[in-house]
C-alpha cells in the first residue's frame, strides 16, 4: 500500500481488510466485493491459507487480474502445491488471470504503479524486465537505472502458477513502449511454447536473458527454490540461439548487452576496428574481439594514409589504430570519421576520453573545467558516430569513477564500458542478434 | 617536475636544463654533473636523440638509477632500436640501471615520489603494480584505489631495455611493504628467466597477471606497440599455472582476485558454502562455483538442524543456504557462524546487506540511518567471519551504488563483489594459489 501510494499512482486505491476502517488515510473495505466501482487489479498480500477465499471474491467482483505476492505455495512442498492448484482452479473458473504467487510484485513507470516492496520507478526506460528470482530481480531492477538501463515495466513472476514467461513475452512484444525484453530465468516450464514465442518476438525486438541453474548443483538449488525444473543447460543454449535470444551469464553482461542493443545500429558483419590512445587497451580489445569470433580487418590504403596525416609518426594507422598518448585533439576528432567511413569496417570500439585521468594530471584545475572540455569534444564525436549506420562502443576505464562523463555519451546513445572485454562482449551480442535477424527474414 | 613536487616528495629535487636558471622555484642546473651532492635517481624526459648524452652524464655523476620516460626507441623501428642499444651500452658501462624507455614513469607511496604524468599516490597499499602498458597501466593505477586495491608502488616498465619484469619481481619479492605483485604484461622477453623467478616468488607472495596478446591479432598488435614478442598463449597459460601465477583476463578480474588474495585466508579445499537471502543469487553463485571447479558440499546434519532453528520454515538449510527475503536478523547473524564451523566447508560466499535496497523500501528514513544499522550488523558479522581460518567473500549487487557500505566490510578485510560470478571467480583465484602453495612446499 505504502509503495503504491509513494510511487505516485494516480488511479483509485482500495485497501481491503476486515478489521480496520482506514489504511494510510484511505477508506478500507472489509472485502473486495464491498468496493463500490470496478477493480482492475488486486494486489494480494494476505497469508497463503486465506488466498483461495480472496481469489473467490476477486472472481465474484469480476477483477480481471491479480498479483499474488504471498509465498507458501508450490515452492514449499506437497501442501503448498495443493494450495497452488486450488487458486489456479478458482482463478481459471472465475476468469481472473494472475501473476505469482511467491513473487515481489510488479511495477510500471507509465502507469506510475509500484506494487513492489520498494516504491521505486525508473524515470524513463524502454526495457521490460521479467524475473523469476524475486529478491535478486528487485536488486537488479534497482541497480539497472544506475548503470544506464531504464526499465519501465518490471514483473517479479514468482511461481508462474497462471501467467508465465511465455505470456509476458507475447505481451511485451506488442507493447509499443517496450523496445527490449530482459528475463532472469531459473527454469522454464513449457520449453517448446517458450521458444516458439521467443522465435517470433526476437524478429521484432531483442530478448536478453540470464538463465541460471546451468550446472546440476545450481539446477537442484533452483528447483528447491521456485519448484521449476531447470533442464539440461546444453539444450537451453541451443534453443536460445535458435530463437534469437541473447544469453548473458550475469547481471553485468546483461546490462552491457542491453545498452548496446538499445542504442546501436546492428553491425553488418563481424569486422571490427579498434581505436585507442593506449597500446595496451588496443591489444586487450583485439584479443577479446577475436576470442568472441570477430575479426580486425586491415583498413583500406586510403584510410591508412588519411590516418597517418593526423597521428604522430610513432602512432599506428593499422587496426588497432593507435593515436598514442600524445592527446592530439585533431587525431581524436578525425580518426573515428576516417575509420567509420572505411568499407572494411562494420563496427568500432574506441577508447574514450576520461575526466579522472586528465584531472589527475592537472589536479589544481577544477574537475568541472575538464568535464566541460570533454563534453565539447564528445558532442563533436557523437555527431561523427551518428553519421554512419555502424555501432560505436566506447571504453572508459574510469567510467565507474566518473558517471557524469559516461552519461555525456550514453544520453546520446553511445554506450560506455569499463573494460575492453565488456565492450567486446557487448559487440558480440549485437552481432549475435544481427545474425538471427538476418537469417530469420 | 610538477608531479614530483605536488606528490609531496621530501628529498632534494634538482631540475636539469641548460637554458634556464629556475624551474618551479627550484635552482636549475645546466647538466646533472653540475649538481653539488650525490643524485639517487634521474628522471629523463628529454627528446630521444639527447638521451645517450644524458645517460653518459648520469654515468659520469655515478647516478645509480634512471627512469627514461622518453619514447622513440625500440618501439619505432630500426633507428629507434639502434638508439636503444646505444643507451643500454652506455648504462651498462657506466653502471646506471634504468627503467624504460618509452614509459610513463614510476611512483612510490612510502617515498612520496610520484615521477609520473599524474601527481597521484595511493594513500596506502600493499600491492606493487608493474605495467608494460603505459597509458592503460596508469589508468588502472588510478582506478585501483577506487575499487579498494591500494597500490603503493607502481612501475610503468615501457620497453624494458635494461631492467625488466624479472628484476621487478625479484625486487618486490624482498620488499617487506609489498604483500602482492600485480603485472600487466604484453610480452615477456626471457620466458625461462621470468617463470623461474615467478616460481620462487609465488611461494612467498601471490603474483597476479593480465597477459594480453592472447590471440594472433592481439599479439601482432602488442608486437608493434612495445616491440615485445607475445609468444604462444597456450605456453603462457601452462607456464603461469606451473609457476603459481594467478592469471586474470581483464582489469576487473585482476582487482577482484587481488582483494581476495590480500584479505582472505586460503581455503583448504574446494568445498564452498553459499548463504543467500535470495534464491536467484544462490543458484547463480552455485552455478559459477561449479563451473570454476569448486563444489557445494552437503552441510553436516548438525549444521542443518541448527540452521533450521533460526530460518523460516520456507527457507533452505542445505547448500545454498536460503535465509529467505524475510530479513530475519537472527538468521543473518547466526547462520554464517554455523556454516563456517561446519567441517565440510572450506570457504563461504554470502549475499551481503545492502543499504540501497532497504533505503528503497523506506525512502522517508534517511539513508544514513540504514548505513548505521548495517554498520552495526556488519561489525558483528565481521567478528564471526574472522573467528574461522576460512575465506568469506560477500556479494552486494548494489556495491557500486553504495561504496560506503562496501567499505564497511572491505576496511575490515572482507572483500565485496557486485555479482555472484565475480565472487566465485575470486574464490577460484584463492584456490588456484592455495594449490600451488601446497604443491610447492
Amino acid at each position: 500500500m505504502a509503495a503504491i501510494m509513494k510511487g505516485g499512482y494516480r488511479g483509485q486505491i482500495y485497501p481491503i481488510n476486515p478489521t480496520v476502517d482506514e489504511v494510510e488515510g484511505l477508506r478500507c473495505y472489509p472485502s473486495i466485493t464491498d468496493v463500490p466501482g470496478p477493480v482492475d487489479l488486486a494486489v494480494v498480500v494476505v497469508p497463503s491459507r486465506t488466498v483461495p477465499q480472496i481469489m473467490r471474491e476477486c472472481a465474484q467482483k469480476k477483477v480481471p487480474g491479480a498479483v499474488i505476492i504471498t509465498s507458501g505455495f508450490g515452492e514449499t512442498g506437497e501442501e503448498g502445491r495443493r494450495l497452488q492448484q486450488e487458486i489456479v482452479k478458482i482463478a481459471h473458473e472465475g476468469n481472473v488471470r494472475f501473476i505469482g504467487p511467491n513473487c515481489m510484485g510488479v511495477c510500471s513507470s507509465p502507469a506510475k504503479l509500484s506494487a513492489l516492496m520498494i516504491p521505486f520507478l525508473h524515470a524513463k526506460g524502454e526495457v521490460a524486465f521479467i524475473s523469476q528470482s524475486g529478491g535478486y530481480g528487485m536488486q537488479l531492477y534497482l541497480r539497472a537505472q544506475n548503470v544506464g538501463v531504464g526499465i519501465s515495466k518490471f514483473i517479479s513472476s514468482g511461481n508462474e502458477a497462471d501467467l508465465d514467461c511465455v505470456d509476458y513475452l507475447r505481451y511485451f512484444a506488442e507493447d509499443e513502449d517496450i523496445r527490449l525484453i530482459a528475463l532472469y530465468i531459473e527454469g522454464i516450464k513449457n520449453g517448446r511454447k517458450f521458444f516458439e514465442a521467443a522465435r517470433g518476438v526476437s524478429k521484432i525486438k531483442p530478448i536478453v536473458v540470464i538463465k541460471v541453474g546451468t550446472t546440476d548443483v545450481g539446477s537442484k538449488a533452483a528447483s528447491s527454490h521456485t519448484g521449476a525444473l531447470a533442464g539440461s543447460d546444453r539444450i537451453y543454449t541451443a534453443a536460445f540461439r535458435q530463437s534469437g535470444v541473447v544469453r548473458t551469464s550475469n547481471a553485468e553482461e546483461m546490462f552491457d548487452a542491453i545498452k548496446a542493443l538499445l542504442y546501436c545500429p546492428l553491425p553488418k558483419r563481424e569486422r571490427i576496428a579498434v581505436i585507442t590512445n593506449s597500446g595496451g587497451v588496443g591489444v586487450e580489445t583485439a584479443d577479446a574481439c577475436v576470442q568472441l569470433g570477430m575479426c580486425l580487418p586491415t583498413l583500406t590504403r586510403e584510410s591508412q594514409v588519411k590516418i597517418m596525416e593526423v597521428i604522430p609518426p610513432f602512432g599506428n594507422p593499422r587496426n588497432p589504430v593507435d593515436l598514442t598518448a600524445s592527446l592530439n585533439m585533431e587525431a581524436f576528432l578525425k580518426v573515428p570519421d576516417i575509420v567509420l567511413q572505411d568499407e572494411n569496417v562494420d563496427g568500432v570500439i574506441t577508447l574514450g576520453l576520461g575526466v579522472s585521468i586528465i584531472h589527475a594530471m592537472f589536479p589544481d584545475t577544477p574537475r568541472e573545467a575538464f568535464l566541460g572540455i570533454i563534453k565539447g569534444l564528445n558532442d563533436q564525436l557523437v555527431k561523427t558516430y551518428k553519421k554512419y549506420d555502424k555501432p560505436v562502443l566506447v571504453i572508459n576505464p574510469a567510467a565507474d569513477m566518473e558517471v557524469e562523463a559516461a552519461k555525456l555519451l550514453e544520453d546520446n546513445g553511445i554506450p560506455v564500458y569499463v573494460t575492453p572485454s565488456r565492450a567486446a562482449r557487448a559487440m558480440a551480442a549485437l552481432l549475435e542478434y544481427k545474425r538471427y535477424r538476418e537469417a530469420a527474414v
